[in-house]
């Protein structure tokens, strides 16, 4: 058994706070990771106020954690001490369903298990990576390119494969023009790896606010959507838009910027269902689809892409202890773009 | 000019009755087609109705065009006098924007001239197919295989290409599971398509009435859409689903019967916009998309299709004088599959 120091909610309402618990002794096929840094994503705000499920407490969030190995199981070969890694969402799955085969672990039929508030190999509810250490299985342990600044890596295990997937799946290349909705930690991803594929990247912001970071990031282009002259002008004219707005908006107007056989890409999930006209997808043939962060092996390959183009996010460093406060500007999107933990903050 | 009779619509509320009107002279590029068989589409109701658009009357429809090259113009070198031919949803289209240049002109930027109610090139009003002859640029004329039934074949200028186009484009192939929502016009023409292609094809309609008929159309399953049970059975199962229904239905709760990465394409515009929860798209990676008949040269492509496979319209043969009638039947659905009028029955 491993103590493990954490920051854990104990019910939907109050602050996080210290927590100590066990992490397991590894199996022949794990890998024991003594974490650095843990990037702070919205669906950890989320469980820990029990708004998607029934959140089990004491909660531990974190779902981009990166980290060297300290410890290796027996049968370990992928990696050894000292290795610069990183975990993302999942930390196992069955390996033996149609979509784990396809390397959509995230679809698994049994249910993936994620990094926190799942079920995991011994019946203990998993716990995420606002933690020292973690201790998962080695099929789940992504390699981090060492070029990469470490914590600003952090975020590409969520943000980055979320955003990484679709503009991938979507074959998007150069010159293709891509609307990307929303600029918060997914949509900085998406514009730097959107315009990494030689993608010509129009960002769509309510608010004038914004402008001057978007063309910062790389985009070529920025629209107030709240501006009607502005979106009239680039109706019809893109090629693909990936959507990572999660609170309720209008989809079908989206819509209506793609040119034929365009696609728009939700992965943010909005509470209220989306009102889609038939008409605006069939006039056009156009596509509206969904994306779940990636498999395993997308995320690999995630990861070498941003060490071959440099691609980290941009990040604002926090002790564990301001973590209280850091959801509280998450909330009015008060941060450019993830905020990450310097996990050695933590001490009890 | 070319003295024309026809039946035509003189307000949205009266029977259509007969009517004479003058086709234009032969442009250098343009066929004089005797019809013979003409299909009767739903569209064609609801522009009589001028339930979509301000239909302008007297109004001929018609867009399912079966005849014979009368004459041709001097310029036209793809047909002779006595071929075989049809027209479709379209007569004409700018022939030079990107949509156009792409083989899409049902999207033409500056707008497609429609078969009927819409302007044609000499600013008079298209006039369709329910009238004894018709003259068309000769690009918007199609070849029919000979070996077809040419009555049988009329509604593939519609129903036909409606559904061979999505099912095409999203590469249906041998033992994809296939979804067909509604057996009407267009979904019988999906069941014969999809199957045609090898693919396992599984009908959903509402009630057991028309369990049999589908068997008989070459479906290899029926699911009552109504029974809980038999839906759990194939959730989750599907590769792709044609929608051909065109009233307010479920779409999200059909969104669920796709595999991971599946795709839902309608093909029926509902007078509601569906409320399409984004996580039912994001968990499982799905796609909603909609399709509008097809370009003209695929058209072409699946009128040879269906020459080689031997695939028409079920239909139910009828006199021009029987035209309400066969609508009020077509709005409760009683037909097998396609009304086809008899053109020769058009005298006075």
């Amino acid at each position: 058994m491993h103590k493990t120091k954490s920051y854990a909610a104990f019910d939907p309402k109050s602050p996080l706070k210290f927590y100590e618990f066990n992490r397991r002794k590894l199996n022949s096929d794990d890998v024991l990771i003594d974490i650095d840094y843990c990037g702070v994503c919205h669906s950890d705000l989320h469980e820990v106020r029990s708004e998607w499920s029934n959140t089990t407490y004491p909660f531990v969030p974190g779902h981009e954690i990166i980290g060297r190995v300290k410890e290796i199981g027996s049968s370990v070969t992928k990696f050894k001490i000292g290795d610069l890694v990183g975990v993302g969402c999942m930390v196992n799955s069955c390996g033996k369903c149609e979509p784990c085969e396809g390397d959509t672990e995230q679809f698994c039929q049994k249910g993936a298990s994620f990094t926190y508030n799942s079920p995991d190999p011994d019946n203990i509810t998993t716990k995420g990576g606002y933690s020292d250490k973690i201790v998962v299985n080695n099929d789940f342990v992504l390699k981090i390119p060492e070029n990469l600044d470490p914590a600003a890596a952090a975020p590409l295990l969520c943000a980055g494969i979320t955003t990484y997937s679709p503009l991938k799946y979507w074959n998007i290349k150069a010159n293709d023009k891509v609307g990307i909705v929303g600029l918060g930690g997914l949509g900085h991803m998406g514009v730097k790896i959107a315009k990494s594929m030689g993608a010509h990247v129009i960002v769509f912001s309510r608010t004038e606010n914004k402008k001057a970071d978007a063309l910062k990031l790389g985009a070529d282009e920025v629209v107030i959507s709240t501006n009607n002259d502005e979106m009239q002008k680039v109706t019809g004219t893109l090629d693909f838009i990936l959507d990572t707005v999660s609170a309720p908006h209008d989809v079908a107007g989206l819509l209506q910027l793609l040119k034929i056989k365009g696609n728009l890409c939700m992965v943010g999930a909005s509470p209220e269902p989306h009102k889609i006209p038939s008409s605006v997808l069939i006039f056009g043939q156009k596509n509206l689809c969904g994306s779940l962060i990636g498999g395993i092996a997308e995320t690999q390959e995630m990861l070498d892409y941003c060490g071959k183009h440099n691609i980290t996010s941009d990040i604002e460093m926090i002790s564990i202890q301001n973590i209280n406060e850091a959801y509280e500007r998450m909330l009015k999107s008060d941060v450019k773009y993830r905020f990450v933990i310097d996990i050695k903050s933590l001490t009890k």
